[in-house]
């Protein structure tokens, strides 16, 4: 108790920036809010100001003048850079989605309790991520995509600026086979929707690892290494992994799955919540629809009456820039005519034609992690 | 009718190969036939002669000394090579699944009745493809990846030597993005299971495209171009695409699918049948599992009371070779205490974490593709 009370004297979260007060707080140290689900579906890249924050330690103060990034690793020349030196190189802009492997966590916690934050559906957000071509830096530290080509069994580390009390960093990784496909678009981000990146979310760079869950893309980069071993953080090594609904935390085995990496497909209702009164008639649905692995969304389904019959929601444009991936979600409008009491069931379609699990009782995982069950709400007619 | 009569007249299938007894025929002319499931879990590569046979069109006869493939296309010099040319470049094994599209129709259409014939679980098989790297032999045309990287829309199209009575080829194609990507392993197969490739899967040459439906994996491959245009084939248009299930062949826009690629995770109880009687105690189950896009099967799992609980079935390894995806399937084995009649469910989870939909009322879609969801039996003890 000693410890406890010496940890408290220094507040390590003192620093932290001033949250936009629409956010919705899961959590204070390290702070954790989501953006309400209704401002989801107002712009199709989220104001940076909103765009929810999944913070797993206390922000780090970073000078943007003394910044560094550190590049090394296997077949790589130790190489450091500037912020200056990130900007020399070509500048990329890209549209992607980054989701919270626990988004809409609590619709899965509804039957049998899960652990961790309680997000509903706003734990994910789209943005314009601008900067230099993570591939096109680690090329000017000797990397060749060819001389990989048979090493299965490599990653890519990413090493935060920030860190727990004993000192040890954020961290994550991915295996070093993304970076062999011409087609992933990772990115050295120095800008979010055309801005210097804010500070909840990795000033003055983050790398943005699109398709993937969330928790790879390390804000507040200090490092990328090319190792034989994956990260060995807690995030990497038990809590962003999905176990069978066997499992729970007394019995669980953190060597039988491998890390979340491509999300699956997901989509959400953003304009109306559960148990909400609607008048009856024309009733307006709005929400997003996402997959991950660069999965575009091929339609979203609506349903009125519990799946017997199914309608297509109307998509709007993906703004794709120069991916030939699909890294955003697609926001759907969709009108229905509401007469009585309604449940509404959403679903979508990925390019792999994919499908969402219709409920969450087979997919449950004590952590709660990828929810992504079809979203039901109940509506009832007045 | 005077037609029919004179295409009657003709027999465009009298130079069909022989098939083994024990594949179950589905159709005559052209020749289609699966294996029967429970001889899928003898051995992780599927023997040739019982390799299930999906055929479009009448089998063509092929003299492998004056077969030839052509290349040519967006920034390609015209290129014709023989076998012999093909057997030059650096030969290439990979272990790779091929999937029909249809694989397990009969289930989608039990409740609901679905177009085409009728497979049950046994049109897939695993084999070790041997041959040139497609872009090795593209590069000797001048193919060089770096000259695509901004070319969203062009596509690689694949035809062969099958033709309908009006003289057009079988045809496919697939984003060229696929051949950007390092990790993707297009063979110019000449060899399956070690062994000539047999005539009725390809002989001399097919195009194996691994993760993705067996459609566009074209046998008797006769050209490979780099296009603007998807091929124009009706197998690429309109047949292997899935539509809502609000959508008939009545009402179908064709173009509001995309052609299926990357298949989804499917997993198959091979040992049993629906309605087997089964004497009370220990019974062993075995299956496939698969997931298209290169995804490895993280885990599969077994339900004997409708989803309450699960148990994670054993994995049999897999045998990648030298490819950094996982393009095989897995074969799984559990053992169960069948003391009452029961209701066995498998569902399987890929590398992605995408799972599969429990049931098929809400994927039905008119041409019965893509029977993705849990496989159940009902068995009966004794
Ligand atoms: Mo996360
Ligand atoms: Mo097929």
């Amino acid at each position: 108790e000693d410890v406890v009370e010496a940890q408290e004297a220094v507040d390590h979260f003192k620093g932290e920036p001033m949250r936009h007060p629409a956010l919705i707080r899961r959590a204070d140290k390290p702070f954790n809010g989501e953006t309400p689900p209704s401002l989801l579906t107002e712009k199709f890249h989220t104001p940076n100001d909103v765009f929810y924050v999944r913070n797993h330690l206390p922000v780090p103060q970073v000078d943007a003048k003394t910044y560094r990034l550190e590049i090394d690793g296997i077949n790589l020349t130790e190489t450091t850079f500037s912020l200056q030196d990130i900007k020399k190189f070509p500048k990329v802009s890209i549209s992607a989605t980054i989701q919270c492997g626990g988004n809409r966590r609590t619709e899965m916690g509804k039957d049998k309790v899960v652990a961790g934050l309680g997000w509903t559906g706003g734990a994910i957000g789209n943005a314009k991520w601008t900067g230099a071509r993570l591939v096109d830096v680690l090329r000017s530290a000797g990397f060749k995509p060819e001389a990989y080509k048979h090493a299965k069994q490599l990653h890519v580390k990413f090493d935060g600026l920030d860190t727990d009390q004993s000192g040890e960093c954020y961290g994550a990784s991915v295996p070093l086979s993304y970076l062999l496909d011409g087609n992933f678009d990772a990115i050295l981000a120095y800008e979010m929707n055309d801005k210097p990146i804010p500070i909840d979310h990795g000033f003055p760079v983050r790398i943005v690892l699109p398709g993937i869950v969330g928790a790879r893309s390390v804000k507040w980069l200090s490092r990328v290494s090319i190792s034989e071993e994956e990260s060995q953080s807690p995030w990497q090594q038990r809590d962003y992994k999905v176990f069978s609904p066997s499992v729970s935390l007394e019995t669980v085995d953190f060597s039988a799955a491998p890390p979340i990496m491509d999300t699956p497909v997901t989509s959400y209702i953003c304009s109306h919540n559960n148990g909400d009164k609607v008048k009856k008639g024309p009733v307006k649905l709005q929400g997003y629809a996402f997959s991950g692995g660069g999965r575009g969304i091929v339609r979203v389904e609506i349903s009125l009456d519990k799946g017997k019959t199914w309608n297509v929601a109307r998509i709007s444009d993906t703004a794709n820039l120069e991916s030939t991936k699909n890294w955003s979600w697609v926001l759907w409008e969709a009108n229905v005519n509401i007469q009585a009491n309604a449940e509404i069931w959403v679903k979508a379609v990925d390019s792999g034609y994919n499908q969402q699990p219709e409920d969450f009782n087979n997919i449950w995982n004590y952590r709660g992690l990828l929810s992504t069950a079809y979203h039901k709400i109940y509506l009832e007619a007045r």
